[in-house]
């Protein structure tokens, strides 16, 4: 990897830890200072302290100026003595799978291998260890905690009243309605939680293709996408060296990072989706699940009979699993092998607490094919389903469309909430018009505030080049911030507490011109700050957009004091 | 003006005219011509026809190239003939306000004035000439059957059921529901209507402020947001050679444009709000009225008592005109003098049909002070003006807000049509969070798309350089093809007739790959190709998102056959 690494840090911020109460645990959160508000009051300058605002943090230690990075080692691993010390699992003496094995044994991988491989762990035999069992029991882990700590720190500190404790975290993994994705094989990441009572979360999708982009560059993005505040990032990489990247991925990613098994799968066989075998898949899993991944997206629900509703619509399947599993189902004349073999796979996954993200084989690919009967089908499906896995203990999501016009986006979620009994729904946007290439990241995001407003969990970003390309850096940027408009709008929206803290801080700002504390509190400091200097006017009362005798905000102060 | 202005043309597409019934008129649409879908079946090459695609178009003689276009002479001026039909109007032997004189005879001037000035038209004492006088009257203007034709072809062409007919327009604009600006000395410009029960109109601000930006800039930006789909255009100039900039404008601009005369009237008297008179005033409205302005927001609303309600806000009034009012009431401890004049007011714009939109000197500038009682007394306030204006046959819409988080967009809609008896309301975004300076196109589009979803008839652009800076040419496409995309979910959502054409003719495209009609048919053809072309694949079936294997419409195309 290369050493040249550059580091990203939040202007005027400090990273700060906050300790647990029950465990002893440390809830990173970033700390933005602000300047002090100045005004000439009767001739004399009065001076008013602005407090400074704690912002949820979703960049690890990479903004951590004394923790000192290297990729070719990673992460600080900050969850392994907390699993370690449950004593419910145990280090493997070697990894587990054929093809993990196979893939260590090649030399002539060495070259591009992450260097520090560690042994996985796995739960010891009869052992329950997942968050949901842990839950279940009563029991509040520090990762329970800490995702309590985590989402309500600015609410201690101002003193706002919030429903989040630990114990509310507690009984919302155990009934399902909230999961936390910590694989014990993933002890880099900083516990989160998902879940329609917490605030909204937002997936980004990173991995190369065939036709695409290597190892350094995927890395680099996944820091990229959390330093701009992506909470889980899947790695849907299809191209070579899968199983590399991805170990460089993990071992560097502070968030929860989830996999769709299948496409792996479909390389094991050369693309030739009538290959696939549940052995196959069966050992993609395991593989996954000893480096860390933290939810697998397994499109269990896309079944034979559905195959042929297909028909019926314009933009037949747009979802990869779903087209090769149907693709799987249909040549054989068999049922889904994700689907026969559901309860095997809550049995593998258990053991390494991975969490399933019940892919949406169905998705509507156009305004057009919206709510239609397959979705709808499948979603029934992937509610008997999300049964089966509670049943094991194992925790759920739900993925959603897709494309769906606004006026049909609160049926899609009432449905998904009845169907799917309350399991946490992730929806990729969804995109409210097909006619806009290259800006679907606005389609998706005005879509995507909505359905996180009526309960969708987590959202999932789309950038600009969706439809058309793989992002590249600048797209990651701009997908994460279009989303976490949405999600924001969306906290705002459900009064979720101390959500609107940061606008409050930051239009105090505005208006009293501290043009800087504006700036520092914007989700993109950068480029505000870039678009302000373009314009080319000292930090003075006014910005170009009216020049100094039309600025409202200016006329208004002055008035202030008239008024007074 | 320079001479080697630059046209731009749709890819793929014609301007085609569309003849009246009623009148003697061609109404301009777009068609975009597609290619042949082409199936191999059974080893037999089948080809199927597509139908072209009929788009309301906003860009005007521009984009015909049998049009000779001379930024020095102005666009044709089709709607002179229908004026002068009426004969109720009359040519005046010269200008009328003193400002227009001022600035006709200043030789300094004659470098930069438009060269091909027109005397201005006006009503013969007497006569009623507002597009809702007509249509009170039961009468159908060729501007009336101009719009029903524009925004129902495609319904035609596809025999879609549609309940725009002319005398359909004719009665929303006799009962205030909507509105055709339609100024008589603007007759460049293409009718348009505003109202909830058409298709949703975006509205784009221009204009050079002290610090920046010259004439042919300007002009050039109003061809160009006329281009990405501008339905009005705002010339909120606050620099130098106002008067000159708005005639270059508006003798080349194809849609109504809007301006705010307190902006002119102040710089009249050199930014010092307490110097404002209502006979300066009057002069800049009769000045404007006789270039051509269709449309006027007036700060009528912002009332004396109101002043000290500001005290409650954490950002003030950030609507300029709102500010500049409630300093020239607080100064001179007396009424809101364009409230007081309102019936004057009136009496001067009705004489050339200008219409108004009465502005929201109060609307909320962030999250904090949404739906407060300062903007729902103002609001008030606007529905008695209405009132009066509706007496005076002046056609009138509604300025609305500002910032608003997405759970308080009901409630400004709601009170908006009750208060204001159902006159057309006319937002800024809203804006759904304050934290994204940079990104302020999203943050709104957000916003604007549910608001207009509920009933707004137009929404005014945000660009991504608002609170920072003034647009530049990039800042404006982006704008509009923001709102582009939130008017036109906004329709797909209301279930305006044939809103989903576009979507599902461009979903076909792209699950058959005809990457070409895909881009030809998406707001921003030029940036989807680009995108495209960024990803280097030749034109096949799949892009570098997934690469070749993992397509799904590649995967699933193949299933229908199979199935089939």
């Amino acid at each position: 990897m290369k050493k040249d690494f550059t580091r990203y840090f939040y202007p005027n911020s400090e990273k700060v830890y906050v300790s647990g109460k029950l465990h002893d645990i440390r809830v990173a959160m970033r700390k933005v200072n602000l300047t002090d508000t100045v005004n000439i009051i009767d001739g004399k300058r009065v001076v008013r302290h602005n407090d400074p605002v704690y912002l949820y943090d979703t960049s690890g230690a990479f903004t951590d100026p004394d923790v000192e990075i290297d990729l070719d080692k990673g992460l600080p691993r900050m969850r392994e003595a907390w699993v370690a010390a449950r004593n419910d699992t145990e280090q493997l003496p070697e990894i587990s799978s054929e093809y993990g094995r196979q893939r260590q044994a090649d030399k002539s991988l060495d070259a591009i291998r992450f260097k520090h491989l560690h042994l996985p762990r796995r739960a010891k035999e009869g052992k329950e260890i997942t968050q949901m069992y842990y839950a279940r029991q009563g029991i509040i882990t520090p990762e329970m905690e800490y995702v309590a700590i985590r989402e309500n720190l600015q609410n201690e500190q101002l003193g706002i009243a919030s429903h989040i404790t630990p114990e509310f975290v507690r009984n919302e993994v155990a009934c399902g309605r909230a999961i936390i994705p910590a694989n014990i094989n993933h002890p880099e990441a900083e516990p989160m939680i998902i879940g329609r009572n917490f605030a909204v979360k937002l997936n980004t999708n990173i991995g190369n293709s065939a036709l695409s982009s290597g190892i350094e560059e995927e890395v680099d993005k996944a820091v990229w996408s959390c330093y701009w505040g992506g909470d889980t990032l899947m790695d849907l990489s299809t191209g070579d060296h899968i199983h590399e990247t991805r170990e460089w991925i993990i071992r560097n990613c502070p968030v929860p990072m989830g996999t769709v098994p299948i496409y792996q799968a479909l390389e094991k066989v050369n693309g030739i989706a009538e290959d696939l075998t549940w052995e196959i898949y069966r050992d993609t899993l395991i593989e996954q699940c000893e480096q860390g991944v933290d939810y697998f997206t397994i499109h269990a629900g896309v079944l034979k009979a559905h195959a042929e509703l297909v028909g019926e619509r314009l933009t037949g399947i747009v979802s990869r699993g779903g087209s090769i599993m149907t693709k799987w189902c249909v040549s054989h004349n068999a049922e889904n092998f994700l689907y026969t073999h559901f309860d095997e796979i809550c049995e593998i996954v258990k053991r390494y607490d991975v969490a399933l993200s019940l892919g949406d084989g169905m998705r509507s690919g156009s305004i057009h094919d919206a709510n239609d009967r397959s979705q709808f089908l499948e979603l029934d499906v992937l509610g008997e389903l999300t049964e089966k896995a509670w049943a094991h203990n194992v925790q759920v999501i739900i993925e959603g469309p897709g494309h769906v016009p606004m006026q049909k986006i609160k049926e899609n979620m009432e449905r998904q909430l009845t169907s799917c009994h309350e399991a946490p729904f992730y929806t990729l946007g969804p995109l409210t018009t097909d006619i806009a290439p290259g800006y679907d990241h606005i389609t998706s995001a005005i879509g995507a505030a909505q359905i996180a407003w009526l309960g969708t969990a987590m959202i999932c970003y789309v950038t600009p080049k969706e439809h058309l390309g793989l992002p590249d850096r600048e797209d990651v940027r701009n997908g994460v911030i279009a989303y976490k408009i949405a999600a924001h709008a969306a906290d705002i929206a459900k009064g979720y507490p101390g959500a609107t803290v940061r606008d409050d801080a930051l239009s105090k700002a505005r208006f009293e011109f501290r043009w800087k504390d504006q700036f520092n509190l914007s989700l993109d400091p950068e480029r505000a700050l870039a678009y302000y200097k373009e314009s080319s006017v000292n930090d003075g009362e006014y910005c170009t957009m009216c020049g100094p005798n039309f600025c409202a905000m200016r006329i208004s102060r002055s008035l202030k004091d008239c008024i007074k």
